[in-house]
């Protein structure tokens, strides 16, 4: 691999305008992290195509170059999957934005990859439509980076994530072809489903340049619920005792007590910040069926250890609680100079055992660790408040990272539930995975990318090229 | 490839002992065909591994001789998938049907892939919960033959296919290696998506030999409802009409009248043959949601151009009437000697356009195609009641099938929608897939499958070992 050169700067600069290359410092500065704390790399160039014809164009003076190329939309990933490498490009699909087409009859959407989640959402809504991957980074997080990570959200107990809504995908591949990969079609099992081996490759096989998106009938009514707990556990018991009775609501989230009274500090919105932790459950539907399901998930709540149970009175109401824990991960991030957030997931049954393990992996290590995350789907986020400049802090949170991983792969569980494995998560990968899929995983990133030139050591480390 | 020689089948028969290693003509002639007409071949030996450690040591025999290697279950396919190579090995893995666990508390079912399709959701119902995947042959068919084939089913509108139930596959890759692929998680974003590269890939991959299923909790009421009209077009606006209201039923299945006429003859349920056009429409939920929707589907079912409509009044009078669906394909069997049927699929706004397309083919070539299928996903299933002895009337059907496919792709549609490629539809994969991701399968099945051992010909045919 080499950093890019004068000839390619030159190339670019004629394929996409001077404005559109960017190469000082100062201007390829933003684009050098993502979300994800203490990763950051210096790019050698940004680009900013905007046609499927000019992505190629751009893979092909780097890939004939051998220049690495990192593509990225806003940079809220939490892997470290759009960190650059040093001296390599930048692809930035900020720029393709357009939406290409709503098929209200097929019930789908077609846009470019720099579209932003939320907006997506809200053209499908005026049409009495719905899409919905809801990740906490909606209102700035574009569905190529979702495509590219999988991304689940605070719907995905009965909705699913990402995965579940493409149904096609346009992709450049690392040699400048372009494929269409998918179908229109609601069913179709011609050939393997390449589709699918693209959602979730964080960018490592190939670029995504336009997506086809399933739509579904918005519900008609949804309906909120909050219940507090004295312990985590008991919150946990409680989700597995809904499960258990058959309801799955369409959101089931938790905070812990410490982000409870950070969101409280930070919003001001009235959260019981006594309480050890709180659930928020959500249902939709049509209005029958909302008030079913609520008043079948009270009644599991009342014969469990809940402390208080509140159905939201008003859509502002519910809106109040909704924000609580979409503010979740911006309120922990004001406590300390450096957040870390976590992504476990484990098998739901096994949620309170690896609650119970975090607070004593917090408590044995002296670290801050705020917790919330999907309680429904055993995806949890331990959140670790500290400061990168301590050296002695971060060699524990190092040492209880560690102890977190070990404990979730014990109980079945995984190291990324819709993060993403990126730069920060590849360690463990090998943990997780068995020899022959894990061998598996280099064997598909060397047919796809030979040169080993697409977002570069993300997932996991290429064996050198000629090697396999 | 080589076909089986006297040392493997010695090996064989050390492994497996003499009864589950069949050799002779009149023992291996069941397992030279599947449920696809006019296709079939002797195989060498048919095996009958019962676990996975003896699946890896039977490829492991096959592929240090060459042996081509092609994996069944109950051989109800209809794309020829499990049809052997001539002088091949069948891995016949019908025997491999434990159901290893049965998890309430995390909603999830791991079996063998020989456990027939229809005993997972029976398992389920015990326990109030729910597998929807429901594909025609549900009765027979292994759900390991399933997840080969992504198997779709009539629930498939709102519940889509057996690719959104499986959560993990332990699998036997061509090297005898074994692999698991995919998680106990409801979400796991760590590494490419394997799983779903396998499913799908109709044994062209490796072999499964365990399957993780997700269930859901079990819908506690169901309705159902019939429409007739005067023609398919009817029908098909019909059913975008209520798409139109955003609405999605659980299932919106139709026959055309030649389809009607053989049901009635076959099973005496009194249908009305004298409609062009019957729909079965079918909602589930709670009581009152059910109640909801079908009232929805009436008020728009009055408003189109439907001849009758008619809501079940009893259980039994709804099983009479998914009978009626459910022997559509036995029915229309009867009437000819050779039966071919297709499996092409459109976006649903182009369905009526299509279905006016098969009948002006069907009277073109002078042949009786009887139509039915999955309305509500554009899958239609224009079925060929002819005779493989007359070859004037084949070629016929040849031309026709061709005018199908041609007018299926100009709708953006796939050539085949639940059925898979098989031998039957490769001729016309190239067609559907752009070069460039067509040329991906290729390099796919190269990585995963170098010798090219594992079924082989099936999908497509692949160039030999060292091209690529």
């Amino acid at each position: 691999m080499n950093p890019i050169q004068q000839p390619q700067i030159d190339a670019l600069r004629a394929l996409l305008g001077d404005a559109r290359v960017l190469t000082k410092a100062i201007d390829t500065l933003p684009y050098g992290f993502d979300g994800t704390a203490a990763l950051s790399a210096e790019a050698g160039c940004v680009v900013f195509p905007t046609t499927t014809a000019e992505v190629a164009a751009c893979l092909r003076i780097a890939t004939d170059a051998r220049v690495p190329v990192v593509t990225r939309g806003s940079g809220t990933g939490l892997s470290g999957g759009s960190v650059p490498v040093a001296g390599g490009m930048v692809l930035c699909l900020n720029q393709m934005d357009r939406v290409l087409e709503l098929d209200a009859a097929n019930l789908t959407i077609r846009v470019e990859p720099g579209v932003i989640t939320q907006k997506i959402d809200e053209l499908a809504a005026e049409q009495g439509l719905f899409y919905p991957p809801d990740p906490g980074s909606q209102k700035i997080s574009t569905i190529g980076g979702n495509v590219a990570e999988n991304s689940g959200g605070l719907r995905g107990l009965k909705y699913g994530v990402t995965r579940d809504y493409v149904m096609g995908l346009r992709v450049v591949l690392a040699d400048g072809e372009v494929a269409w990969l998918g179908s229109g079609c609601v069913k179709d099992v011609a050939g393997y489903s390449l589709r699918d081996l693209f959602i979730g490759s964080e960018g490592t096989l190939g670029v995504v340049t336009e997506v086809l998106l399933k739509l579904l009938p918005r519900p008609a009514a949804r309906g909120t619920m909050t219940a507090t707990f004295a312990s985590m556990e008991a919150a946990a018991q409680a989700v597995s005792d809904i499960i258990a009775q058959r309801i799955v609501p369409c959101t089931m989230e938790f905070l812990d007590q410490t982000t409870l009274r950070c969101v409280e500090n930070y919003a001001r919105i009235g959260l019981p910040t006594d309480a050890a932790a709180l659930l928020l459950l959500e249902s939709d539907g049509s209005q029958s069926a909302v008030d079913e399901e609520l008043a079948a998930v009270r009644r599991v709540l009342e014969a469990s250890a809940a402390l208080r149970v509140e159905t939201a009175a008003s859509e502002e109401d519910a809106q109040r609680l909704r924000t609580a824990r979409r503010a979740a991960f911006s309120a922990l991030a004001r406590v300390r100079p450096t957040t870390i957030l976590e992504d476990v997931t484990v098998p739901r049954s096994r949620l309170a055992e690896m609650v119970r393990h975090i607070g004593a992996v917090a408590e044995r290590h002296a670290l801050q660790i705020g917790v919330f995350g999907h309680m429904g789907d055993g995806n949890l986020h331990p959140t670790f408040l500290t400061d990168e400049r301590d050296a002695d802090e971060m060699h524990r949170v190092e040492l209880a990272l560690d102890a977190i991983v070990e404990k979730t792969l014990e109980l079945g569980g995984t190291i990324t539930g819709e993060h993403g494995v990126g730069l920060a998560k590849k360690r463990f990968l090998p943990q997780q995975f068995d020899d022959a899929s894990f061998a598996l995983l280099g064997r598909i990133k060397q047919t796809l990318d030979p040169q080993g030139l697409l977002n570069p050591g993300k997932i996991f480390d290429m064996a050198p090229a000629g090697q396999s």
